[in-house]
């Protein structure tokens, strides 16, 4: 490995590791040993991902003496469903996993949410280790242990908490990202900025050119931070009941109806995200929150990004309606996470439906 | 309420208590209300115990100012299928169920099993009761946090741990369990006898004219006991980590075989268990673990509560090949519990495949 970090999530019994580096793949057989001493391992994985990464993972196990199940899902976020979850449950019960068997998901967030809620409910639960090959995954959705699928009308609707024993990480996936994928996930990177931590907002505006680039150097700290910033948030809040984790969810709630809407096949989540922050900046202006500037700011820093920042012509009532059908809602009330300055976010469900409306309606 | 006792499950934040009793189901809204205070309860109940008692249990929480959603599945295995789970997910989706949303499982296993998976899994989990209407689950599946559905060669394959926030159980309601039903209950309280309380065995053995009778005295007491004996083995190995929990495995190694062979169709699971039971100890004969009298005195009582002792004729090679699809397999090994004598167990995963198809071929 060129250089690595590694940064622990603080767990109590469910605490790990997330190690962030260039060329970090070559140590998985050792990460897998570190952690676990069962000998069979069930790499779940993508049709993009496995040519490209999984397989030679596995094969790399392989030749450690692991016994290695191989399973690939379509890519896209359409096997993030309980039709794929029920395959893999039958296959690897057909092909012999068993509550001593580690699941490994080497994938983006898809094959990570669904690898995921796979581990959490197979045998009532199985160890499981995170690969995440999208910056999107590697920022986000493979740290915390929030896995799950969608349903038709709602993304994340079923799910678990589940940590895993690890996270491994190498940023040199990330060169073979589509610009789109590789965009996307700049969404979510920019959305901690914006939620706690003004200075990286600042690294990020100063070094567009280097993201843009993929330069490694950079890309492994823009990890790092992220990574950092929701160990500390999962360590505050594991469950989402204090609020603290909430903030994790600004532009979610725009986003999930936007992709609701458009059926999970149009946009890609990271590119819903930039639309829902923008939206959900504009919602709190509207309300008194936070200063058009601020709004503008990260407009610029999304578009600099080649982010969308505009959604698709959809129906407001309609999109509205989505929102309603949104794990954010308890106690019929819709919670909002909107921004009262760049690094800071304050939660509410004080927010007028004509409100959003007129947001939605542009 | 004629009269009640309270038995407390300690697992530190899941703690939780459970209330048995004649005339219990009276109390229902207070339970509720004492135990959360969401206003929106998803009862989950099957076809023979909604018009018997959820549609009552229903109106009474709708009197007391509840938003009540009723889902009812057909009665029986069947139900407890990855199917049934999806149509629940979309329908408390659509009905308008959130993260503050209660569920209450008014049934037997099959219902306390699949609403339990159901609410660990919606919105990543919801807070949920059991109202055990079976004597199975009001000795058993009701208690410990064990939730559920089968694939179709593995029972309980795909679950979680996700305890309730209370048990309410009224031992009035065994008065409208069909014959078979209350047999199939008694074969899990035999099971605590053998596994664990030689002087709860004895009492079973003098109060089976009571029993049979099904006594509200006899029959508070022997639910009081199982529950006792469960909350025990479940505070010391919430999670089946240590073997302890194992235990309570007694007869399920060759029940869920003879279940997953005979398509969950033909027997109940106590039934199953009660086959089990007297093969397991007869297993335990051939290795030398146990005297025949032993078994001779479990083969007496069972027979006493009207169970079947005598599995359906069945192959005995896929019966054992069955035995691999089972949860209780780790890393390659079938692990088995077997009893020393009545009251003790052991649990071991040295049988050798001869002995186990030799009892199998009786």
């Amino acid at each position: 490995m060129a250089s690595s970090q590694t940064i622990r999530v603080n767990l109590a019994e469910r605490s790990y590791d997330i190690l962030i580096g260039s060329g970090t793949l070559d140590v998985f057989p050792q990460f897998m040993a570190d952690r676990n001493s069962s000998t069979h391992v069930v790499i779940i994985t993508d049709s993009n991902v496995d040519d490209l990464y999984a397989d030679a993972l596995g094969d790399s196990l392989t030749e450690q003496g692991y016994e290695v199940q191989m399973m690939v899902v379509d890519a896209g976020e359409e096997s993030k469903s309980a039709d794929a979850a029920i395959d893999l449950w039958e296959t690897m019960l057909a092909e012999g996993a068993d509550r001593g068997s580690v699941v490994a998901a080497v994938g983006g967030g898809v094959v990570g949410d669904l690898a995921g809620f796979v581990a959490a409910t197979f045998a009532r639960g199985l160890a499981f280790v995170q690969v995440p090959t999208t910056l999107l995954a590697q920022v986000d959705s493979s740290v915390g242990g929030k896995v799950g699928i969608n349903l038709s009308e709602a993304k994340n609707m079923v799910g678990a908490f589940w940590q895993p024993m690890g996270v491994l990480v190498d940023v040199n996936v990330l060169g073979t990202l589509p610009a789109k994928e590789f965009a996307a996930g700049m969404a979510e990177v920019v959305k901690y900025g914006v939620i706690m931590d003004l200075d990286f907002f600042e690294y990020l505006e100063q070094n567009v050119d280097g993201i843009n680039a993929r330069d490694p150097e950079v890309m492994q700290k823009v990890v790092e931070r992220c990574c950092q910033l929701k160990a500390e948030v999962v360590e505050a809040d594991e469950r989402e009941e204090s609020g603290r984790r909430a903030i994790l969810n600004y532009g979610h709630t725009f986003a999930h109806a936007f992709e609701a809407a458009t059926e999970y096949g149009q946009l890609l989540h990271g590119e819903a995200v930039s639309m829902g922050m923008v939206c959900e900046s504009r919602l709190a202006e509207r309300i008194g929150l936070i200063d058009a500037a601020a709004t503008e700011r990260q407009v610029k820093l999304l578009e600099a990004l080649s982010l969308p920042i505009t959604p698709p012509e959809l129906d407001p009532e309609e999109v509205y309606r989505l929102m309603w059908h949104d794990k954010k809602v308890a106690d019929g009330k819709i919670n909002f996470v909107l921004p009262t300055k760049i690094g800071e976010t304050t939660l509410t469900s004080d927010v007028k439906s004509r409100d959003v409306l007129a947001v939605l309606e542009g």
